[in-house]
């Protein structure tokens, strides 16, 4: 049996580059030891806010590689391997599973558009076929306002059916509480983990095991209390600030803002690149942010703000 | 300077699998023969008909290896070479101009949604400069159904601005005539091609060079027959019987139903084999297809219906 992924708080952990745009190594390890120590139970490096898709399937072997190098439990990581080109997929979650991680996080092929279920299963099924692994755990990735593919109810029960073991969970972006929920109650051990801290507490209590959100590159001290706090009367209040702090953030583009913030915590400039189409945040945006951000409640375990 | 890409009928050409879902490179290099032979001025290989974005940057290149080397003149493909990473899109770009070829057709960098004009003017500049070679020229893909990534005036503008020799012409997927003909005044010289030969003589007549389609992979000998007869007073009646196809066509999944037409026509079986999420088209489906093709005018120019 693997190390299963944890519970708790998750970052969708920001890659860091230098200026020509190129993978900063050491940086990406810091970044991710810093939210290990600071709130986070575990990381979800190459999904949507690390810009996976903005990477060759080597540049992303490689930046999995750095964090296992440098000490990262790898079954703290919930890694995204996804792509639109199925062998691409089984290289990324065989490599994944080779180093042991807790899990992967699968976008469902993602170019074409109004796919068939059988043809969304067809994909999964084929990479699980191929990897072969009795220790892979998939946790489906379900954003459809980014990936244009939504994964369906009779999808889930389809591949949970085939997959028991295999299916382990999903990470749900669509901002849809109510889904979440309707997933956690009819697929019983099956982790929904909230794709937003927004909905921290409420997945908890709701059975889930805790959130994996881009925010919490930032929030993750403050998201690390609300989940220690959970059982406890000052919980709500916890939460109530947290979900101030990211619906500030929300009303910026994430990964451009999330990194301006991350270069003015480390005093890293060069934490501000991004790849196309991303575009760094102008500096008037970033001191916007900044100054709304410090108004609110929660601004005091807001490192370096 | 380069050879240019012909004005005319393109198909954006299937790519046949083997049942183990690689790509057959015989029976491709035959399609493609088949096509130039049958109404076809030029073909876009590695398009979304081609499921290129279900293919490995690898098998990418080795599918255009495959035709350069079958002997299929390099001026009159237009290859599809833009992914969701750019260094991907710069890789591909490179081979594809190394093999002398009259195009390349970019998506803009699909997965991430709302970006801005300056981000994928950002994705396509860091393309060209990569690049680097006065022999590019570069057809935008406009897709936004699939792609999620619509391609708006302004960019073009400045795009034509900066690279008034690379930046050659579009394929417009988007079904918009009106825009197809609105890009076509706006910008002397800029070559539009419709994603449809329901447009050709429409585009044709707006000053535009031809169309690209999915459907040309078996209209093809139609549509050759109205872009010869352009200037002539039957190309009415001609487009007329080739809409009627186009429609019918249209009402079914394009790339099973393609695959299992060229099938028929070929006797091959493996024909029918798709890479997930596509799904291969039931048979109760291809015998309706086939009925209704059969009912049309333009039936006859049908190879082996």
């Amino acid at each position: 049996m693997p190390v299963e992924l944890p519970d708790g708080v998750f970052a969708a952990a920001l890659t860091p580059l230098h200026p020509d745009r190129s993978i900063d190594h050491p940086r990406f390890a810091e970044h991710c030891r810093w939210l290990l120590a600071n709130g986070c139970d575990g990381l979800a490096p190459m999904g949507t806010t690390g810009e996976a898709n903005s990477f060759t399937v080597t540049e992303r072997m490689q930046a999995l590689d750095t964090l296992v190098e440098a000490g990262i439990p790898a079954h703290r990581l919930l890694v995204g391997t996804g792509c639109c080109a199925v062998p691409d997929t089984i290289a990324l979650t065989r490599h994944a599973v080779e180093h042991g991680v807790g899990g992967t996080l699968l976008l469902p092929p993602f170019y074409y558009k109004n796919v068939s279920d059988d043809g969304l299963f067809a994909a999964f099924d084929q990479v699980i076929q191929a990897v072969g692994a009795a220790r892979l755990r998939i946790y489906l990735y379900h954003f459809p306002q980014m990936s244009g593919v939504p994964i369906g109810q009779e999808l889930i029960a389809r591949l949970r059916q085939a997959y028991p073991d295999t299916l382990a969970g999903m990470k749900d972006s669509s901002g849809d509480f109510e889904y979440m929920r309707a997933n956690l109650q009819a697929f019983p051990g099956f982790r929904v983990f909230a794709g937003t801290e927004r909905y921290l507490l409420a997945t908890l209590r709701a059975g889930g095991p805790g959130c994996i959100s881009a925010t919490t590159n930032v929030t993750a001290p403050l998201a690390g209390q609300v989940f220690a706090r959970r059982g406890w009367p000052d919980a709500d209040g916890l939460q109530e600030q947290l979900t101030a702090l990211r619906m500030t953030l929300e009303a910026f583009p994430p990964i451009p803002a999330l990194k301006a913030l991350a270069a003015r915590r480390t005093g890293h400039a060069d934490w501000r690149t991004v790849r196309p189409p991303q575009v760094p945040l102008a500096a008037a945006r970033l001191d916007e942010l900044v100054e709304k951000l410090a108004s609110l409640a929660g601004a005091d375990t807001l490192e370096g703000l």
